[in-house]
């Protein structure tokens, strides 16, 4: 199933791609994923309103998840095209809600910086919480898998030793269109092919095959230290091909499009706007 | 005036302390940052219903910020403890609102490290959001000052170069136990001793003038990047002491009791329980 969130009143609801449109699961309004998830759980036929295509405007899949937990380095060609070790353990830093972006709405390029670099990741959203989930059965825990370009001002982000900055611009982080369950794809979502685009110029074209962490153990690992709730959100790192490693090196400027695609999942699309 | 969260009915609730206890704003319930800020903003006196002392279950003064923004190394002292050099931009790392504690709550040391390690910081919380925020305005953003203690997974904090992982337990952060509105205090808190009793023993006592980047750059800077929002809050660095540079190396066990004190804003008391 496919399914979009998506805001109407100046709120979120949740919705089912549908041939006619997007579909609201119940009469009763799904407004967060804990409820989104249960309803899933229910396998129950969509059966609320209709809303025909073009007609609603899209939000991030999760619009304000409580964690949004990003995968550094994870990926085998990019971790060398930056001059990094293949990592032994997950490299773990965190961005904030704010700095989501729904599909077709702007990355903004901030006036204090001209290093807006891309990078195509798979998301992860929780369906069902839990601490210390054993690898086995982490894949359980999903929810559904999404696109996401974890941009990032590369200046800011090597300012200091930790990416903080350079990874909480506001509304820098694309993340959508849909949120595809897990039952559509291979199990944790291997073998997928991940792609971004540049004003239709191939900049990355990985595999998610090449993740050096892949989903389960990485569900295991972040549980071990903290809780994982429904819609909290894993982005699981980028192939190679970024901005930064390219020679000469190459940055996103306004007015270009940026294309997230992943196979079985969807095209996420932003157009870069000067903030 | 120095406010206090607390729970009832499973939801929080804002006050403000009294000689009798907690004085409640309004009758009219306040339970998110965003009203707090805008009730003092009227000066008005409270005249809500009175709690009686040790009636209410304190939570953190914002149990669950939008962002917990988290400077590192910002103590001169403390740079040279660890080896660093003294930082010409501040680093920046972000907890989950799942990493706090309460006041006289536990923290929690997880079944999987014996190596957590307290941090004294005196924590900002944004009254009046903004995005670049000059410096010069900066103080008047300040929606209060409370303790911290931002306690690390030492062992989890370094195996990657992000510390993610480390920052990020389930219930280590301790945070409260007071908001202290900033006209009790000096600008900017400046001038104030901070320091962490493991045990009633001394561990960390230093001042907050010895901070590297004061509030006010530390507003504008992260403004810069991000739209700060009521109730956000920015822990702002740890001053020597901390028990991963002692010789020999100190970390805190169960059954221990951790105290943060910063002058004229309180003391923050948590025991450590085994997970």
């Amino acid at each position: 199933m496919r399914i979009i969130c998506f805001e109407q009143d100046g709120q979120p609801r949740y919705g089912v791609r549908d041939p006619g449109g997007v579909r609201e699961p119940l009469d009763q309004l799904i407004r967060d994923p804990a409820a989104l998830f249960g309803w899933l759980r229910t396998a129950a036929p969509p059966i609320g309103p209709l809303h025909l295509p073009g007609t609603v405007k899209l939000l991030p899949p999760v619009p304000r998840p409580n964690k949004i937990l990003c995968i550094g380095l994870n990926y085998r060609d990019h971790a060398a095209e930056t001059g990094n070790p293949l990592p032994d353990y997950p490299t773990v830093f965190l961005r904030t809600a704010a700095s989501l972006a729904a599909h077709e709405t702007a990355l903004l390029l901030p006036r204090e910086s001209s290093k807006l670099d891309f990078e195509a990741e798979l998301a992860v959203v929780v369906g069902t919480g839990g601490r210390r989930i054993a690898e086995g059965d982490a894949l359980s825990h999903v929810g559904g898998y999404s696109c996401f370009n974890d941009a990032t001002l590369r200046d800011y982000q090597t300012r200091s030793s930790q990416w903080g900055m350079g990874k909480n611009f506001d509304r820098t982080g694309g993340f959508g269109p849909d949120l595809v369950t897990p039952d559509e794809l291979p199990p944790g979502a291997r073998g997928l092919s991940i792609r971004t685009r540049l004003d239709g110029d191939i900049m990355q074209d990985g595999t998610t095959n090449d993740m050096v962490f892949g989903v389960a153990p990485l569900i295991a690992l972040l549980s071990e230290a903290m809780t994982l709730e429904p819609g909290d959100v894993i982005i699981t790192g980028t192939p190679a091909g970024v901005g930064v490693a390219r020679r000469p090196r190459l940055y996103m400027r306004a007015g270009q499009t940026v294309e997230i695609e992943i196979e079985g999942i969807g095209t996420l699309r932003n157009i870069v706007e000067a903030d």
